[in-house]
C-alpha cells in the first residue's frame, strides 16, 4: 500500500476543531488498515502570525510543497484586523494558492435534503440542487500587478488592483471545467463581464475557441456575471458547472453555498496541474465555510464541510472514489438519523457537538 | 411653474416600449397642469448603432448635458453581440455615466407585498424587506486604464483590467449613503474585499474616516463582498443601506433585486454631484431590469420599474416629492386591485398588456 504524505493546516477560529474530526477519521483509516496517511500539521493564517508574525513559515511552506495533499482549515478573525496587510491571515492561503499553481478551485454546491428547509430559498428552488462552481484561483485580480496604495499628498491617496488574464489561463481552467461536466450533465456556463471588462471579453473569446476546438459535444452557455447570479438565485437547478473568474467566482460561489442552505456542510478543492511524469497533481481542500471565530472553541462547529474536503481529497488526489462515496454515504446516513450540529439544528433533530458529529461518522464507516 | 427639461434615451428591446408609458404620464402632467416638462428624445445603444454606427451620438451627448435629467430605457440585445467593443450598446450608457459624472448610483431593493410569493426566497425572508444599494458609478474597474488585450504571439492574449480609487471618490460616496441613511434606519453596511485587494483596503479606511468625522450617528458596519453576497441571500433585512464600488455594486444589486421578486418593478437613480451656484445636479433615471429582447415588441414588458424610475426623477431633480408619492402610491394601488403584466401574473389576477398597465397607473393618478 502507497504512503500518502498529508499536511494539516488547521488555521483559525473553528479550523482546529474541525480539522480534529479529520484526524480521527484519518487515524482510523491508518489502523484498520484501510490506508496509508503520514500526516504533518503546521501553521497558517492569525496562528502562524501569533507564533511567527507570518502568514505562513518559509518551513510550513516547504512542507506544502513536498505533501501529497494540503488539508486545510480556515483562516482569519478580528484579532487579526489590525496586523500589517503582508502578514493577514488570508495571505497564507493566498500564497498557498499561488505557489503551489492551484489555479482549479472545484465548489461543488449541492443541497442536501435533510436540510432543504434550512435554506432561505423554497424548497422547490433547490431540493435536488447539484451544480459545481469551477473558478480559476492563481489569477485575475487577486495577483495582478500593480497592486498599490499610494500617497498623493493633500489627503488624498490612490488604491490600485489589477485584473490580468493569459490566454493560457482560461484555457487551462476551461478544460477542468469541461471535463467535469463530461462526467455529470453536459453544460458549462461561462461568466464574466465582457460588456465591461476587457478581461471578459478573452474570457468569452478563448471559452468559445475552447469548446469548439476540443468539447464540441459539450453544451456551452455564457452569461454575464451579474445576470448569472440573479440566475443563480431565480433558479439555480438550471445550471452544472459553471465556470468563471477568481473574483467572480469568490462572489458566486459564495452565494450557491448560501442557497443549499448547506454551507457548513459543503468542501472545495483546489488543484495543480498534472504532472506528465508523475501522474500527481498538487492540491489543497477546504471547507467552503470560513473561521466563524464567534462559535470558536464551543464545540459547536459543524464538522462535515472539512470532512467533505478529506473526502474529496481521496477522490481527487488519491484515487480512492470508493472510500470517498463511503465517507459520503457515513455523512449522509449521520444526517438521515437526525443528528444536528448547532447551524443546522431544526424541530425534531438530535443536537450534536463537533465530537458527537464527527464521532458518529466514523461510527457509521 | 419652472419649466424642466428632459431627455429620453429608450434605447433597445422593451426599452421603447416602457418608455412609451413614461411618455403618456409626463404628456398628462403638462396637460393637467401640474408640471412643465419639455422633452426631447434621443439614441442609444443598439438603436443609436444601426442609425449612426455609435453607441451614442455627440449630438445626443450634447443634449443629455444640457437636460435636468435623462430618463433612460435599456440596451443591448443578441443582435449587437458582434459589434466592436468601442461602440456596443453598453457603452453609451457607460459614457453618459461618465461625462455627466454620474456617480451615485441609488437602487431601492424593496419587496412589494403582492408580489412576495414571486420570489425564490421564503416570504418571511423578503416580507417587508427595504434597502438600498449604494453603488460607485464611475470609477473602479470600469473606467480605470490599463484596459487592454495585448498579442503576446503564440496563440497567447493578455486581457488587462485595472480597478483605481482615489480617497475622494469613496469620501464622495460614503457621504451620499450616510445621508440617505439619516432618512431612513440609520444603518451603513460597507461591502470591499479588503483581504484581497488593495482597493478595499482605501476604501474600508476612508469610510472609516468619513464616519467618524461626519456621521458618528450613523451605524457603519464594514463587511467583505463575498459574505455579504451570502448574508444577503440568507436574511437580507438586516440592512439598510450598503454602499460598495463598481462591480460589487453591480452584482449585489442585481442580486438584490432578485431576491424581492419585483424585478420588473424597481428603478434606480444616478445621481453627479451637487453644483454649488445652480443648487442642480445632473442625474439619469433607468429601470434595474436590462432590454429583455425576448419579449420586446410584444406588449408584454412590465412598465412599473421605468415609471417607478420616472417617480425618482421626480423626487431628486425636481423636489416633487409629493408627486412622487402619489405615482408610488398609483402602481400600489393599481397591483392591489390584481392588474398584472406577464412577469409578476400569478393566479388570480387579471393579466394586462404594457399599456394597459401604464393606462391604469394614469387613470389611478
Ligand atoms: C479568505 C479569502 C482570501 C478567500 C478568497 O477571497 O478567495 C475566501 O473568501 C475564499 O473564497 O476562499
Ligand atoms: C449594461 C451594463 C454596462 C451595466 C453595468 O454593468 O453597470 C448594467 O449591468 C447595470 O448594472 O447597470
Amino acid at each position: 500500500m502507497a504512503t500518502h504524505k498529508l499536511l494539516l493546516l488547521p488555521g483559525d477560529g473553528i479550523g482546529p476543531e474541525v480539522m480534529g474530526e479529520v484526524k480521527r477519521l484519518i487515524d482510523w483509516l491508518n489502523s484498520a488498515g484501510i490506508a496509508k496517511f503520514e500526516t504533518d500539521t503546521g501553521l497558517v493564517g492569525g496562528a502562524a502570525f501569533d507564533a511567527h508574525k507570518v502568514s505562513i513559515s518559509e518551513g510550513d511552506m516547504a512542507k506544502a510543497m513536498d505533501a501529497d495533499a494540503v488539508i486545510f482549515g480556515a483562516v482569519g478573525g478580528p484579532k487579526w484586523d489590525a496586523v500589517p496587510y503582508e502578514v493577514r491571515p488570508e495571505a497564507g492561503l493566498l500564497r498557498l494558492r499561488k505557489d503551489l499553481a492551484l489555479f482549479a478551485n472545484l465548489r461543488p454546491a449541492v443541497c442536501y435534503p435533510a436540510l432543504a428547509d434550512a435554506s432561505s430559498l423554497k424548497r422547490e428552488a433547490i431540493e435536488g440542487l447539484d451544480i459545481v462552481i469551477v473558478r480559476e484561483l492563481t489569477g485575475g485580480v487577486y495577483f495582478g500587478e500593480p497592486k498599490t496604495i499610494t500617497d498623493l499628498g493633500n489627503g488624498q491617496k490612490r488604491a490600485i488592483d489589477t485584473q490580468v488574464y493569459d490566454t493560457y489561463e482560461i484555457e487551462r481552467i476551461g478544460r477542468v471545467a469541461f471535463e467535469l461536466a463530461k462526467k455529470r450533465k453536459n453544460k458549462v456556463t461561462s461568466m464574466e463581464k465582457r460588456n465591461v471588462m476587457k478581461s471578459g471579453v478573452l474570457w468569452n473569446e478563448v471559452m468559445t475557441q475552447v469548446h469548439k476546438r476540443e468539447y464540441p459535444d459539450v453544451t456551452l452557455e455564457h452569461q454575464l456575471a451579474d445576470s448569472g447570479g440573479m440566475m443563480l438565485v431565480k433558479w439555480p437547478k438550471q445550471f452544472d458547472v459553471i465556470v468563471t473568474d477568481n473574483l467572480f467566482g469568490d462572489m458566486l460561489s459564495d452565494i450557491a453555498a448560501m442557497l443549499t442552505g448547506s454551507l457548513g456542510m459543503l468542501p472545495s478543492a483546489s488543484l495543480g496541474e498534472v504532472d506528465v511524469k508523475s501522474k500527481k497533481r498538487k492540491a489543497l481542500y477546504e471547507p467552503v465555510h470560513g473561521s466563524a471565530p464567534d462559535i470558536a472553541g464551543k464545540g459547536l462547529a459543524n464538522p462535515i464541510a472539512m470532512i467533505s474536503s478529506f473526502g474529496m481529497a481521496l477522490r481527487y488526489s488519491f484515487d480512492m472514489g470508493a472510500l470517498a462515496d463511503k465517507v459520503d454515504a457515513a455523512i449522509a446516513a449521520v444526517l438521515a438519523s437526525g443528528l444536528r450540529t448547532a447551524d443546522i439544528k431544526s424541530e425534531g433533530t438530535t443536537a450534536a457537538s463537533t465530537t458527537q458529529m464527527g464521532e458518529a461518522i466514523l461510527k457509521e464507516l
